[in-house]
């Protein structure tokens, strides 16, 4: 027997989904399971556009389970809660990241790092622990665990959705390595929805920001419209050279193969550079620069939900949003189209509420 | 005018030097500094025979000034002190390491890391601040700066010289890694001069050791003689699944190229894969494995000068001694053909006083 997306849960749900991997989204109706009694169940305002969503749609990665409703940065208003919760309530506005389960037994879940829990689920693609595949935030309605749900700060715009992914990627390993202390000088390589949001934490934080980019055409929007310190052009050696052992650490954004010996040469002794993008292939990296500096490569992957709860609020508190074009969702292939050549500034965030109509 | 070895400097010295790339070692002569207001001056006693000698016999790293008198590990008892030197006097045990001079006025020396100061001295076929070249410990007498010497144990025996580099170069990771905390579990790759130390120090912390080799064929050493927890197959599919997941570090002393893969897999979540040993070509790093569990790869060399004298005070209060073979100075180019194909159990020492004559 076929379970119909339409008819397999008893509430009804509409969004934009992708068929097959051309990755052309097209409207969509399926259904949301009945809010349990750990459930919170809220209306939809805004939800950002990932570059993980294309990579996603299109099956690049492997794992897509078609139809696929993307969206794994999404924010609105609690229309109705399970009966055993107590800390949301009808009208609260939230939001929901990458993930919505996970075991909450292993050592990650109990650290709070439930994105590193062998047994996590996505937000959408992804089989739920009830047999049926997970539906992102390019839709509707919304039901999620309570535990997976956060709290969307008073003063924090609505459309600052993209803090739920791109904000937390970038946050949580500047807190974790130690980057975050007023002073320091980090690097931050690759200018787009993570690597923008990497900028506003550090200097929020009091850190020195200087951006690393194969292009000095971005130099005046880092320096003037994101407030970055400095500016580096990773082809120019001489620049390079002289940014040499300045820094404590470096956000490593690209997603692309690069070269890390470069990099590892503006890294003091003891500096630490952090992937939070995910280039295919196996990076090439010499040993020597880390044993002559005591260096390290590291990688890190969103955050957990205490961590992204610490992350709005402090961006709530800071007045960080992320740089944000709206969109309707009937614009959506449109703009995956600009999100393959980096034409955006720095992220699209769907008019949920007054673009999606069943 | 060409400077003679032998004449340089006022104080006759003899010892064993390789005079071109064959790497063959031959009785020498040359001179030693005359003891200035902050040196010391020290009757070599024994001196361990490092794996990177045999690199540098050979020219291996380019960096070779020939003739070359090796020897980087080295405890003796000291004959003469500089006016201005308050810590040391005539008859106590000392030690010189890897280097014997730095700047001392750049961050790294500040923070007592002169091993990473830009201008650090190595204590062999390196050019001193005077612009001669320096001779290690294969030889009779040695004068260093006070900075650069190690007061040494009274109860540590004096054939415990390699803890002056291959102790130091484990002790050190172990310690600023936070890899030593009671209950950890750490692996060690490679059982050589380097890989000993690493799960004897290991040990001593409180932390359980796996020791990770490519041969089944030095388990029984590995948990018998050196006190390892446990031990592990690389190439054992299901040994290294088995052990996936459950390790807080690494710390990879092997200097050939090898995949990353697997020990990046057997550390858990946040895990630390430390390199001491340094592979020629970079090595093939997989983002992904660092991505999903907030992992990193990093580098460590040697340690500076005040944590050696930390880690031989600690290694004289817990007994910690590398596993030695004692042998006279004609043995060397034996012990370095040896060297080559790892034919030491772990470590060789020349015993410089009984053996080495003018």
């Amino acid at each position: 027997m076929t379970i119909s997306p339409e008819t397999e849960h008893p509430v009804k749900a509409f969004g934009y989904a992708a068929k097959d991997t051309s990755g052309i989204l097209s409207p969509f109706n399926f259904s949301r399971r009945a809010t349990g009694d750990n459930d919170v169940k809220f209306k939809v305002m805004f939800c950002g556009v990932c570059h993980s969503d294309l990579h996603m749609v299109k099956n690049e990665w492997g794992m897509t389970k078609y139809p696929v409703v993307p969206g794994h940065e999404f924010v609105g208003v609690v229309t109705e809660v399970g009966k055993e919760v107590q800390i949301f309530k009808i009208g609260d506005k939230v939001g929901v990241g990458c993930l919505v389960g996970s075991c909450r037994q292993c050592d990650n879940c109990d650290n709070d790092l439930e994105i590193y829990c062998a047994k996590q689920r996505q937000t959408y693609s992804s089989t739920y622990y009830d047999g049926t595949i997970t539906y992102g935030g390019y839709s509707d309605i919304m039901v999620a665990n309570e535990n997976y749900v956060v709290r969307w700060p008073e003063n924090l715009p609505m459309e600052a959705a993209p803090l739920l992914c791109a904000g937390i990627t970038t946050y949580s390993p500047l807190r974790f390595f130690d980057l975050d202390k007023p002073g320091m000088h980090i690097g931050v390589v690759g200018l787009g929805g993570l690597g923008h949001m990497a900028v506003k934490f550090a200097k929020a934080f009091g850190v020195k920001v200087t951006v690393i980019s194969t292009s000095i055409s971005k130099k005046d929007e880092a320096i003037g419209r994101l407030g970055a310190d400095a500016f580096v052009v990773s082809k120019d050696q001489e620049q390079m050279q002289a940014a040499a052992n300045t820094m404590d650490g470096i956000i490593d954004t690209v997603a692309a193969n690069h070269p890390f010996a470069p990099l590892l040469m503006l890294l003091k002794t003891s500096g630490k550079l952090v992937m939070v993008g995910a280039p295919e292939k196996p990076q090439e990296l010499p040993i020597f620069p880390l044993l002559m500096g005591r260096k390290m490569v590291a990688g890190s992957a969103i955050g957990g939900i205490k961590e992204t709860q610490e992350m709005v609020d402090f961006a709530a508190k800071n007045n960080i949003t992320p740089d944000v074009e709206i969109i309707p969702a009937d614009y959506i292939n449109t703009a995956m189209e600009r999100l393959t050549k980096s034409d955006v500034k720095y992220r699209f965030v769907i008019d949920i509420a007054n673009s999606l109509k069943a």
